[in-house]
């Protein structure tokens, strides 16, 4: 539950309310907005929401049940969340790539790609250790072994590591390893894992699902911002269409239209989009042009012998070509890439 | 991985071949087939399946990475899979009903539910304790306290219990009092949770997921299959199109498709595919007219009041009707429903 | 462009407004509506509609150049419509079957296939002699020898004749054979076709666009009701989904929710829909069981042969197992087929 | 039909085998392909396929009925098809502007769009005055008049004039004023309208359809080439999905995908496709990045007063802007734009 204050509340009408709530046993934080602060409760287990809270001094209204996403909205917050970690940023004036491998597979690999993503100007080691496979007879990931070559490998080059988590009961390892989160398309929707991630620490990338909406992508990340964890980094990765002859369809307006919806940063992943390797620096291209915060990437030294996904992963040589695109794009969109000033 | 043997194996063959995978320590499984057998061993955690298994006398192949489902499939088992659980069963000639609330709600709504769905020949009580909801604002299930009520009404009136389990942490609290567990569309591709799901005893309900291919819907039922239950049941509630004016599409001619790929039962949810209530009992009667197993419809009290998918519900006097048109129905297509011979 | 006239006109505020348009050269036809008349004027040609029309007494308001449809509204007409011609009905309690090949081809596979038709109970022999193919390589049809075939077959055999105009150069040749001209789903937005149709007297069957909304639809007719003829039938016919494993998509609920938009009659088609033989009666058993005012499938002697949609066509042997069908079924849901009382 | 000839046929099996379709009086037209020559003939009204013509030396095979698009085909012509007219080039190293009005209005505007086109280092001043309208209520076009208007304005300013036929009983009139004719995405498998368009001699800008795979699309351009008129232009324009929460969703990655399977020039609209002003900028940069061989947008002098599609359109200062970006990127791609060398 999410209530919402008057502008004009006074500090003896915000006492009344908390001890209220504290009498019903129901927790709040309060969250700063740019019109309004909110306070935002724990998750109610009352069938009923205590309805008389609306009738109190300095409320304005309760958000009720079927309303849409608004710690995510810009109206909300009209500035840019811009995400930091360690010295990472994302959602601020320079674009930020990720890259790495489908799957983490071995030591030589994971070495091959870090160095690879440094030199092309990247920020992010991804690699999947628990793999979301739609045939139980496809590769499953190394595991915790991954995550350890995943975490080595970032550490000698100085990047950020992030790291696929497929339920809640893998979230205490993985977050144990990794520096950012990320949840899967396939998973956009499984909430106890979303509230999961609300109550830690560690920023999220969310995976728009294959058949989401825009709306149903940003309840989503509500549910994350609800439970506390403000920084959710959203990425599109194409959406399904009636035409076979491509994998997903990658729907860049709305990285346009997300951004005009949310505060939050927006990062495209060409790769899952369209499958296919010869359409990835082309569609990366186009990402940049219309404005994504950042472009995320598979890579693999042999594409070839993959355990996962080889068809649609860049070659080592792609990457500088990308980061030569990128720099020269950015600056059309008043972004910069790399050493761009 | 799935080893398939030739149907020509000799005891010692298969001997060897068990030795060779303990050696390994590789537990494997032997399930009968109408025309091969085949040996199902535990999810690998090697990168790479070890080829020359492919090698030994008596292995006809193993199922590559890339394959698609298997123990699903028709070719494999040419009769329906009918399954049993303390009298009731379903992929048989009866069309079964499974009925029930959205949520549960209070004890009055569920004996309420209950008596209805007994008195028209139902034979499953559904309704939710762990609610998946698109919006954190919503209700989201009373939990271990509903699955209790709901128990209780469905030992009063004799049916079987269904209640939707969302990630595998939940998983022995619900098992704990559901005699068949429900995956919903959002979580048709939680892997780890189906693969808990193959790995206990209970029979599942697997729905559809909104934009799931007919292909994907049968691997992730073979997640299920692989882990040694055999007993799963698919649910087709729906599928997202493009036009906005209803919730979802009813994907009625799968329900036949899908009778061809597989020997599983298929119970139709025209309650969850149109989201309308006056669309609920002419696409139940569509559904008993192409040949589904079973029907699934939400059903309360006071759908005006109810706390999840009011609009939707049917009125507890819509189920007489439909139980007059189930046993109508129902001998066109060579089943019976309620007292139909 | 429709002017909507207040209940309480008086004949010589009617007769001012006439004279009104007829100044400026607007030629108008009265429509009686269940609670309001409305004047349909011709097309405008003027790029501003002249909104003093608006002021004049008598006038309650203009549809306005983005409204949607409303001569096909159940506002403007609450009772269904029945369409009638020389002792074909539709629309009322009688659920019509119609049927015939897809393309005409010859005499005697017209014949073999009318008294097929005719002995099922059928009403409507339907053929095409121009096909509209995907492929430039596909047969196109026999022209105005398929429709004198068609003719001849339907006469012998006391059928009407319903046959596929592709565009308004077309028209005339074959509304000079054919009782029902069907326009087909690719061509639903055929404006110039849907305009000339409009200015003819004989009844029209419109099928859905493959990815067209039901606003849309309805829109189409209206071209054709604002036109002057109001004899249209709607057509289901399969819309586009994700999943390549079935041709289309059969949107059932859609039938009913189109009977609650509109008085017009919905028939389904369940072989374009499914392009599957094995389909075409379950799905035609499902589309009576929701309530459509008519069934249409395709039946071809030999299917192997057919020089069109083969794999989709019902064999002669089908029709009876239909036609029982359908006999048991219409009684539930209030409508009668064949002998039926 | 086509017939696909041998490499090494020789005059005198060319010469027989134009005799035998002769004294069938099947007409026969011979284009060049890279690897092989074909025989197009005229369309077949025969339902068989004279099969013994596969028999005749010099002949590889019949294309046959069920056969995807071979003149629009890469593997028939692998260099990319240049269509010039009166100085114009599409398909080559210039990414060429094509933009105006959606429908034409007034002269005052036709003169304010065109010299703002022409200054943004426009080729072709687009314009509708037959407009293809959803809604029969909607502003149609002002026909011929606005031929002559747009005629004019293209001429004053040295731009190509490009305007949309709806069906082939308007051809001659749109062809006697336009320099490229257009079909729109709701004709786009209007067959008669192809198959006219193939039997004139001015380049026609197929758009793709809403819901149309891009083999049906390369599928309804063969019907124009098999006319014998090669000089098709593609245009991507957005297809359905199920996200209402913008109008079309524009398929990037189809650009290069066709450029692959296709010789044809391919063109982005992504007016139509986002339906939304803010979106069109980015999107029309997104297309350049990709390796579009034509933008298309849409401008108005005042939107807010437009009569089609007001929403989508440019502002007359967002042209240079355009221009700008497209200079920019051009470059990136092996393209120029503009001035750019």
């Amino acid at each position: 539950m999410v209530i919402v204050l008057e502008q004009s509340i006074t500090p003896d009408q915000a006492e009344t309310l908390k001890k209220y709530l504290l009498e019903r046993r129901i927790g709040a934080r309060r969250e700063k907005g740019e019109h309004y602060d909110v306070l935002v409760t724990a998750d109610s287990e009352h069938a009923q929401v205590p309805r008389e809270i609306a009738g109190l001094p300095g409320v304005r209204r309760i958000v009720p049940m079927t309303e849409s996403f608004l710690l995510a909205s810009r109206d909300f917050r009209s500035a840019n969340t811009v995400i930091e970690q360690d010295g990472f940023r994302v959602g601020d004036t320079p674009v930020v790539l990720f890259s790495g491998p489908c799957a983490v597979e071995d030591a030589d690999q994971m070495e091959t790609c870090a160095a690879a993503v440094k030199a092309a100007g990247g920020a992010v080691l991804r690699g999947g250790s628990f793999k979301p496979r739609t045939s139980p007879y496809a590769f499953q990931g190394l595991g915790e072994e991954g995550l350890r070559l995943h975490r080595e490998a970032a550490n000698r080059h100085g990047l950020m590591m992030m790291s696929e988590v497929l339920d809640r009961e893998d979230l205490d390892l993985v977050a144990g390893y990794a520096d950012i989160l990320q949840v899967g398309s396939r998973n956009m929707q499984n909430f106890p894992l979303l509230k999961a991630l609300g109550r830690q620490a560690k920023p999220v990338m969310l995976k728009r699902g294959l058949a989401s909406t825009r709306e149903e992508f940003l309840l989503a990340a509500e549910y994350i911002l609800m439970g506390g964890n403000g920084r959710v980094i959203l990425c599109e990765r194409g959406i399904r269409s009636f035409d076979p002859s491509l994998r997903n369809n990658l729907d860049l307006a709305s990285v346009c239209l997300l951004k005009e919806m949310t505060h939050l940063p927006v990062v495209v992943d060409p790769s899952h989009a369209t499958g296919t390797r010869s359409l990835v620096l082309p569609m990366a291209r186009a990402a940049a042009a219309v404005g994504a915060d950042g472009i995320m990437v598979e890579v693999h030294p042999a594409p070839e012998n993959a355990l996962s996904d080889g068809p649609q992963a860049l070659r080592i040589e792609d990457l500088p070509v990308l980061a030569r695109d990128l720099a020269a794009i950015a600056p059309l969109v008043g972004r910069t890439f790399g050493t761009t000033p």
